[in-house]
């Protein structure tokens, strides 16, 4: 393990400092994808809204976390930053943003405790704003009498830590206001439609270079990462199958033009199985039974728990066919699983592109400026992303990607206040 | 006007009983189109859930209505009818529906007054539970004291209607509960996107007998309607430009897939303008002047106000080129206004299809037999269509159309139980 | 029957001159939406290339003709002209174009007779060059001794009328040279798949209001006609399955996205089926006997022989249900045919819509053009458009739709000579 | 270099025997995804057709060319094969192949004389018959006195391989019948419609992780490939605009809904530019200049002259950003050039999906069965592929997709018969 050479002005504990050239293409790259945030940093930079202040950091550190810590940075904040997960720090870009003279404690592969000391050491730098991905970072400063009388409000990314958050709300032990930024507009509206439903079809022609014209694909679930999967594998040429077990959504599926059923009666005929639901044993032991010779099973869903792999891998021992592609002789025909039925997105491609992530870490990025401008005024407990910053976020979007619209005459907002 | 022989026996005022045989093929071409409807009323036919209980019917006198109304009746109810427009009721439908037994009260151009009258005549029916498109046989009923002792609850098809009722409420006054049927995802998810959608090409077509495939079709608003509308136009063939002045939804159009733009600058390339915003003043004199020769313009929305043709009016007297199409010579160029700037699927085509009414009938129905079973549990108060209502019509609408779907397992519902 | 006032000025015979206003305005909607023929027409009016020059016309006397007409008369041209089907004339053009000065010979309900003198009295004209769709003004011609002394050259609109002109020249019989317009580019890449593929869903949308989304709509036959189709009925939200019996087509429609199948294993759940195959007995009895209860029977094919009709008369005694829909009880299930099997874009829609005619009649007017300057250097034979007129009508319905296009330079066309 | 330890008995020569393993797995992958050869395979095994037969090949060495050479051996033939390009061979699957008994020349990185060395070695081998893909097996072959008396016939898989045989045969020095795999129906409709179309914006996917949905993708070219990308990127949610210079498939391309300009006015707008063309300095230096920062450009057509490359490394020294994405900085914006202008589906992703190979190569195959056949009866010239192996391909693509179609009835043919 590497310990920074500077270490004595600049704390920090990284993978190498020598990646950090590699980590700045990447940075630059994702950077010119998420204009978003560079409009956000460029309205804002004269006036350095988070001047002097102390910002704590808990995401991924990806190459489109590192162009929001050098956007909060260039606005004025001095930060520290850990990785959300043990497993999925860029030790390139945790270089990057080391050299860029941030605290960084994140490297690919840490072990439980060392990624619980990594989120000590970004509160022992007395964060006053904590920016989260999951509630970690929150749940240990409120496990720390110390924390109560520095941080003045954060950030939680996730549903999930929205929960634990809300859980303490509840209790009557919430230190701090929080925003939590998963309710936004511009974020569920393009993250899981269009940033999963393209990212998991790259996914599985990375992983199969398979021709998806001609395909019958099947879609387990129509929420927004189905409906996305869905257009995507038809935009592709494919004929899809949707099943649901919401016969709302099931209509919705049928309006919109593609096969519904139940998966028992799709699963003969399916080349493509992915699933979409947040649900657990989606395809079971008796959808595996039934399917044909060179079946593809995918998952698109966060957990591995969609597709019945326990059934699968008691069946039969894989072989290792590709990268992220195992076969197993079920009943005597080949059944393919994608990355272990694990998120194909993430697994087999890159995950969501930078332009969505554009969209969800702007959120962040003006909820970050609303709490450094408004902590006393904000009430301790979960708040959703005001109506203000989610239209704004959709504005600068749009000057990103060079699109004007039209606005309201007078006479139009009269009338709409006057009907409604 | 017609006055039926039968009146001793049978009331009622209608334009023609000889025009019954044709009500009848009309209503049972929307019976077939309607098997969500038959599904409901077969199912309960045998226990007569609605036997002896008089039901008061304020709806457009459609193919469609009649539907709905003749399930009431094959299911017990006692039913008089009147049209909740004076110029919109079909006096063959009116006809089928008096010879059925009926108490009609309804024909085509009714004058204010007998439009008044005949709302009058049906609340002299003394009905149960009452069924209203607009609120005025809502709002007749409660100036009556004598209603107070007879209705015992209602639904309310439309957004307007409720509005009056949710005042009503407010002020403390509602009589009786209401149900409205509006916010059922059965009927908000479909009605507007592919009911409109579809119906408004299907006018567009008619009135000009146009090619789509090649054309410029410029959408103004992306709300459920413009949703629809953009995608049809899609499918024929045409480029579509979508206009917005919510920022959300005008990436939601260009992530569609479609260009975005002010209409301003779509206005001179474009050879079809429908406007779908429920707004005012959309396209006003500064566009008609930037129009090339022979644009079309047309509304979707329901309301004559989103083209402004005062406007158009007062720049050219209008020729009348087609049926439904008006020739306007604006800056020495044709533009082409369809239908007066009134909603283009109603005049020019049919309106809604059968097959998205009945969704929304479905809901009409079954909130009737609820409210008929449950009105002394209910409250005062407008309610939302019970969750299981929505539910159960969705999965009639799934057995319609020949739909089977999964059901989940006893683990999934403990999984989605603890996970939320 | 009315005969012309200005008869010994002016001969022909015609329906009622007083229609003329009314076909004025269809004339004139037709023209606007006909760019290509008014910029070949002013391009060329200064010169007068048709000067003097005789033209004998039989075509069906619809909107278009009479712009393809007009124009011709603008660019010099004296005409005579008469219908192409004794059904087909539209009476106000027909009177319009007597009111322009032309010889018009046609009205709507010709007898059989009446029909043969309507084409001798065109040949009584003594045309130089005769225009014909399906080939029976260019049989009479040659059956006259005096044609061929008059006549000059000919185009062919259909490839019927062609088959009939090979013949008469493998014969070396043929008396002029003749243009196939058919085989242009411009029009079979268009006419069918666009032209047809709209106005067939317009035609069953006008008999039906049915909704289209969520339908399972079936296609026989996937040429051009069944890919428009197939193509337009995905676009309006059905989910669409092809039938074919080339297999070579079949992997095209599968690889498009469409479902492909057998019709026996498509018939159980289909809702609509379209004949687009050019096909006898394409959908019979078996079929019949399969599909479901409301199941709906339309034809896209120019003749009435794809759905067997006969099948179904002898089953059952139809009712008609709405205009241009028959119901009939098939093993106790209602099925609904449309038109009576007859092409259903021309039955209960308008055909093809006048921008489709518009990039057909440009190649005839541009070819008569050419036979009226090359005839001297053309071989007595049935002549291909010849190709720079084909890129011509491209190029003028570009321009009329607004659209530029690159040129190639030098060095591509240099590239382009040494590769090939 | 290795060198076989089999040498005595199994001439060859190959990179590294021990890669065998992984190139089995590779082979077999390929083999799940190419059924139709399979199916050729199984059905001709019985016969052994190619029993004895001495079959050259000159073809990439990838697992699809794999599949193909293992069927024909299945078949009864005995193998020698060489790379069709000095640097495509797959050392994997060259190992594979020398492990099941062929004569092997091939490794990647050959030289210019070590490669036609290869193809020596191969003719070395006495083929009977030789399979090539660019003609210069078959111009080697055309050098060697004592080829005329042992080769019988060929297949070629190119459109320039058929070229320089058609030059032989025009010079009447062709020695041996070929037949032309390139011009059946079963390649040329889905081979660059389908496989360029996915595998293109694979490559982009891979090589930028950008988000297609919302952006302006342009298309430079609108014959087969260019249809296929424009509507993948559809599909994937892109805006897209198509250039050409062919009128009739600019109108192709709008009426198929796409936006339609010169290079010049789309230059501005343009996220993504893909050529699709064929031709040379499509994209150049003029339109460079009005790209808007971040613009990404790339090729899908054959050779690298499409961008005008030359140009822009002129302007500018580019900085490899990511894997395959070089960074330009043109009139102060960024422009990024996939793949060096190279064709982006082959560099980036992996080519044509297994799929599409397998419609051609199943012609191959089929063709090296019919010239076994009947090459005594066959003209020394270049044969198209027999329609009845054409279609015979369809149908066993048909079969390995599950797809069962209709049979014309006698009935049908009858009127098929008379009718044409």
């Amino acid at each position: 393990m590497y310990r920074s050479k500077h270490c004595e002005s600049m704390p920090g504990k990284i993978a190498d400092t020598k990646l950090a050239a590699k980590g700045r293409l990447s940075h630059e790259w994702a950077l010119r994808r998420m204009g978003i945030i560079e409009k956000i940093r460029s309205k804002n930079e004269r006036e350095q809204p988070l001047a002097g202040l102390r910002l704590g950091i808990c995401l991924h550190i990806t190459k489109e976390t590192s162009v929001l810590a050098m956007a909060a940075k260039s606005l004025g904040a001095e930060i520290a930053i850990c990785s959300a997960n043990p497993l999925s720090a860029q030790d390139d870009i945790a270089a990057f943003l080391y050299e860029q003279g941030m605290h960084v404690y994140a490297w690919r592969g840490e072990t439980k405790a060392q990624y619980q000391q990594c989120i000590q050491s970004v509160l022992a730098f007395k964060p006053a704003i904590v920016t989260d991905d999951g509630g970690d970072l929150h749940a240990a400063a409120h496990c720390q009498q110390k924390a109560r009388n520095i941080i003045v409000g954060g950030t939680e990314e996730t549903t999930s830590g929205v929960k634990r958050l809300a859980a303490l709300q509840a209790a009557g032990k919430l230190l701090y206001p929080v925003i939590a930024v998963n309710n936004a507009r511009t974020k569920y509206l393009f993250d899981n439609r269009h940033g999963t439903g393209q990212s998991t079809l790259d996914g599985i022609l990375r992983a199969t270079d398979m021709l998806l014209a001609g395909k019958n694909v099947v879609v387990c679930g129509y929420g927004w990462v189905g409906k996305g999967v869905a257009s995507r594998a038809r935009g592709m040429g494919a004929t899809v199958t949707v099943t649901e077990v919401d016969p709302v959504r099931a209509i919705e599926a049928k309006m919109d033009g593609f096969a519904v059923s139940r998966l028992s009666d799709a699963a003969p005929a399916g080349d493509v199985f992915i699933t979409c639901t947040g649900q657990t044993g989606v395809i079971r032991k008796e959808h595996f039974l039934k399917m044909k010779d060179g079946a593809v099973l995918a998952n698109a869903g966060h957990f591995d728990v969609e597709i019945d792999t326990g059934a699968l891998y008691a069946t039969a021992r894989p072989t290792q066919v590709r990268p992220n592609v195992e076969r197993f002789i079920v009943n005597g025909k080949r059944l393919f699983l994608l990355s272990k039925g694990r998120v194909v997105n993430l697994v087999a491609a890159e995950g969501h592109p930078p332009e969505v992530m554009a969209l969800s870490f702007a959120n962040q990025l003006l909820s970050i400026l609303h709490v450094a401008k408004n902590h006393d005024k904000m009430e301790r407990k979960v708040h959703s992303v005001p109506e203000k910053i989610d239209e704004q976020v959709a504005r600068y979007a749009l000057g990103a990607m060079g699109i004007k619209i039209d606005e309201m005459t007078k006479e139009q907002r009269h009338y709409q206040a006057s009907s409604s």
